[in-house]
């Protein structure tokens, strides 16, 4: 049911068709041109048009794609018909900030759940969350079935939460914190570098500075 | 000077070999072999032979890779001799903790700037840092010779943001605001949608529960 073997790069650019779909919808339009999508997506032309070779909608000469049938073909493709609730663990900034982060919620994702072994932040209410005791979680996970969740504690905590995670039935972990992590490999961990973001600007920087 | 034309998802990889190695440094080794490297870096060792082509270090036979010449060269490679001072625009929650996030020091940057329109938090002093007015950033530019920004800022807010950034010399932009910016083709901008995790945590955890 869900294509299989799209490359990460393309993947990390669906969203953003989606998001100027959603826009156009908004607008009451009913087809787009790549060429427009790309230009409000922010992305080339010839990219749009191979990205969305991998998604089973066909654009039409001179009209361009359907735009309600490519909303719906990328939500299916991003899995944003399952499964949407995710668990946030360590309540430190980068953990708030990211369990009160607004852009999750247009794409219907929620942070149903926020995480801590700090005795001086359980029971505390923060953004509407009560921060609830790591001791408490295996439990929690046992009767919501969620199967999503973002690991923000440091490094040397990180392994211990993956394993209760996992032994919670967590199939889809995103890890902050800056070490590897040992999971079975049915367990789909995606690595969080944020330093990167600032090694990426830092090399385009110095190569421009250096031309 | 800087090595051109290296994918992105490489350039994203290096980071963590980088990490890895600094760990070898500290541990006093002096060589490192693809395959410990991988294991540490919680990358494939084909992955890692590949990734590191672009490197101008080789290995040696039985003994593997030099790690100082390895760190120095990721180092130049990231442009991490150079530029790594950033300021960040909109001290939100996710700024606020993007100022913080202890990992940049890692890499030596430093966040030395936090800027806010709102003067409810201007004059305020968070972790170190106090927040300045949007309206003195170009001034504070002008004076600091800083290359790299952070936008956290709503959408609506970010072009505008970006304008002035450009204007104060600004040469590469993390942008975390939902909406595409229109700069000129100098300057660097890495747009960031921290959706795009969830999303393909939902797409893989989606994925498997078909199987």
């Amino acid at each position: 049911m869900y294509a299989r073997g799209i490359p990460r790069p393309t993947l990390e650019r669906l969203p953003r068709y989606l998001r100027a779909l959603r826009r156009h919808e908004d607008a009451g339009e009913v087809f787009i041109s790549s060429s427009r999508l790309g230009a409000e997506a922010g992305i080339e032309e010839f990219q749009v048009r191979k990205d969305l070779t991998h998604v089973e909608v066909t654009g039409r000469p001179s009209k361009g794609y359907p735009v309600g049938d490519l909303i719906a073909a990328l939500r299916k493709l991003l899995g944003l018909t399952g499964q949407r609730d995710a668990i946030v663990v360590g309540a430190g900034r980068l953990g708030v900030a990211l369990s009160q982060y607004p852009g999750f919620a247009n794409y219907g994702f929620k942070i149903v759940g926020l995480f801590d072994s700090d005795p001086g932040k359980v029971g505390s209410v923060i953004g509407g969350l009560r921060v609830m005791p790591v001791d408490s979680m295996l439990e929690y996970l046992s009767h919501e079935g969620i199967a999503m969740a973002i690991i923000t504690v440091p490094a040397e905590d990180a392994q211990g939460v993956a394993d209760q995670l996992l032994e919670g039935g967590i199939k889809g972990i995103w890890n902050f914190a800056p070490v590897a992590l040992d999971v079975p490999p049915d367990v789909y961990v995606r690595n969080e570098d944020l330093a990167i973001g600032l090694a990426s600007l830092s090399y385009h920087v110095s190569r421009h500075r250096d031309r």
